[in-house]
């Protein structure tokens, strides 16, 4: 199971099998049943996780009271509240897992120990974080230029398996929709 | 005026003033009229920026022929089309100097040359990811939670200097407002 997180340092950096033996004792494997909360609002977050299986998702409860899901993370990506693990402050988020999922958990002490420790690990966070922005801006970029229903267009061709994945309602809400109208872009979709 | 640019570095990584000789070396300062392109749609991103001084602006030119603003540089803060930065891919986006600027630049390829050299630098542009992507992160939710009335509100609330700097138009394109409508909110405000 670990693999999957060797593979994925094995991407950017060069961590030799017995380094990995010693990176891996920084993490907890932590089980997280499905719709299993990992983080809740007004909580300080003490971890930052990576998906060795599963599917979490991040919402807020926006000011109608209705969950907002703003980010979904699949195995190899990495989830938490950044500003707020960073800082040490309340969240104002919701980590949860949408299906039964196997998470690696670190503390933002482990992170930090862990690569004084292994400065090889900076340049894999690095690209980490390097590809993770780059996203966050195309998704910027959508969120001005695209109609909903273009995002929605765009999201399921670029991420077919995801969009598969994913349950419709929670699609919908992090697509801003309700699922009533997702419902008819689909419909019309196929007609 | 490279003070500037070593004392960021000082804020993440420690760097001794005999190697901030050698990492120098593998940028370039730019000076950048005001108005002045460093990037333009369909060129492929050659450099990533650095502002010395002065201000940045990216946007991209929408459907309606109206360039959008995405995000603004002030000094300290990095800048390029990171997708097309990183892939060598032809980019969406312009990179403006709304001010006269002095920029520092590097290449991909001297970014990677500069890590591999001083891997120092790697534990620096991990936390000036890290914390670019938590801001864009906020972003997001901003983008999702805030009417755009709120979003201005917020923003020169937060950014109050920032706000001041930048010209009403392109503030106006960065919230997606018309600059019409910009004003109308400002009057309202003081009244």
């Amino acid at each position: 199971m670990l693999d999957t997180f060797k593979k994925n340092i094995d991407k950017f950096a060069e961590v030799s099998n017995d380094e990995f033996e010693e990176i891996q004792k920084f993490f907890e494997i932590k089980n997280v049943a499905k719709k299993g909360n990992l983080l809740e609002e007004g909580q300080i977050p003490r971890h930052h996780y990576f998906v060795l299986s599963g599917l979490l998702r991040k919402f807020y409860i926006n000011e109608k009271g209705i969950e907002q899901t703003t980010e979904f993370a699949i195995e190899t990506w990495w989830m938490t509240d950044n500003i707020a693990y960073e800082r040490k402050i309340a969240s104002e988020f919701y980590i949860q897992a949408v299906e039964k999922s196997k998470i690696l958990c670190i503390t933002q002490e482990g992170q930090e120990k862990l690569v004084k420790a292994f400065p090889v690990m900076e340049r894999y966070f690095r690209f980490v974080y390097q590809r993770a922005y780059a996203a966050a801006q195309m998704r910027i970029k959508y969120l001005y230029s695209l109609s909903k229903e273009d995002f929605y267009y765009q999201s399921i061709e670029r991420y077919p398996e995801f969009a598969q994945r994913i349950p419709q309602y929670l699609l919908a809400s992090y697509l801003g929709f309700t699922p009533e109208y997702l419902s008819e872009i689909r419909k019309k979709r196929i007609s």
